[in-house]
């Protein structure tokens, strides 16, 4: 937003989709998929009739304190846990006896995403370890959600599921994004780039380095192109400065 | 290719970064980080002096038979470990004492892809799980990789960051994509469709349903956009049809 643009209402703050846990049978999963939910800033985590019930030693272990940061909410039967949602994905391996969509996680999540944006409740399904959902249970959703994996190695763990689709949620949100900086307000600019190449030259030309004289202008080329590649820092051009007076008059040079 | 174009040498396979892992502690990270690579089309893992040697029981055991796909090679040192690649980057968390570019997951892997499409070996370093990467070991890398978490709870473990980098690459690859097929080939066509509308549409008229007639061709028209939305296949119409004929001519209508 401009500076000068008119006084708009603040963003409501979206919900994020709920991922629920049909009959998860490993602690460490659940605590797993606890510590990325926070990672990537998700906070509706529900658990349908976990198998060593509630609370488990093994997922607040595995959690790494990121229950400090979301409750999850403990429901006896999926139709409790997805009560309030419109819509919700069911993830699977590759079965094809549903007539349903198969989409990826990008698209997955990006569909969620726009649902969130028109304020509709969504959400994912992630079935118990060993079995996977009930063939019921998929048909109550809307389309099936589907990790692209190796066919000869289809192994991913729950916890590994949940990891990348919170990533891909946060990504398709825009949530903690580093902007890919490159640090530019610390680089060195052309003037003083150039002066260490006139330094570098007129060293190397005083020391006979530029021989024979018809290749002279290639040989500076290319030394340019080489000292430009970098990117260095205002620090590093002083560096290099100090390293050619160096090599050019200092010690090693009285004592040759 | 369409059919009649000129035969083409095939594609050369392509090398996938190396991951490095970097004196990791944990066997159950090693085991999660291989199984992550082939449950993503990635081959070469190399090992610097894994804390607790090689081969490592608890590797194994969390690999979930990943190793009987690749071999990971130990090295005494993380230089003999990347003395073969040209364009390497370190993971790393949020840390700006570098002058270096830091990037996200999805950059980074961009890049990497095109380097390996020009042919350039390329890997990605990853730390100790406590301590992270040695300043020496970071400043001989060309960029940062950093994860975009929550700055509140940036908690991601090793395994879940190489599960993150590894699907970014299948994705950037384009492996194992699934198209996001919606079986368009069992869908109900159009005429199918409008049999059923016409059959339904006829009954309701027979049974005094479209009530006042002004009102009727509304009706029709929501009927006919409820039903169209879902998708049909063939066989949903056939069961569709056969719903029509049961709650008009059936049992129950005869009894009533």
């Amino acid at each position: 937003m401009t500076s000068h643009a008119s006084a708009e209402p603040a963003p409501v703050a979206l919900r994020a989709p709920a991922f629920i846990l049909v009959r998860p049978q490993l602690g460490e999963n659940i605590g797993a998929a606890a510590r990325a939910m926070v990672n990537f800033g998700l906070d509706d985590l529900r658990i349908v009739a976990p198998r060593d019930g509630w609370p488990n030693e093994r997922a607040i272990a595995a959690a790494s304190r990121a229950f400090d940061f979301i409750t999850p909410r403990i429901f006896p039967t999926l139709d409790e846990a997805m009560a309030d949602l419109a819509l919700v994905y069911a993830t699977t391996g590759r079965r094809r006896e549903f007539v349903k969509e198969v989409l990826g996680p990008r698209t997955a999540i990006s569909r969620l995403e726009d649902a969130s944006r028109s304020g509709i409740a969504a959400g994912i399904l992630f079935g118990p370890e060993r079995a996977g959902l009930e063939t019921d249970e998929i048909a109550s959703c809307q389309a099936l959600l589907t990790l692209p994996v190796n066919p000869e190695f289809p192994s991913l763990n729950l916890g590994q599921i949940v990891v990348i689709l919170t990533y891909e949620w946060a990504q398709a949100r825009g949530r903690f994004s580093l902007g890919d900086v490159a640090f530019p307000q610390i680089l060195a600019s052309h003037a003083e780039l150039a002066g260490l190449f006139d330094h570098l030259e007129a060293e190397l030309n005083e020391s006979g380095f530029f021989h024979p004289p018809e290749k002279t202008p290639a040989m500076i080329r290319n030394i340019r192109a080489s000292l430009a590649r970098p990117g260095f820092t205002e620090q590093e051009v002083r560096t290099w400065r100090g390293i050619i007076k160096a090599l050019a008059h200092g010690r090693g040079r009285k004592n040759s």
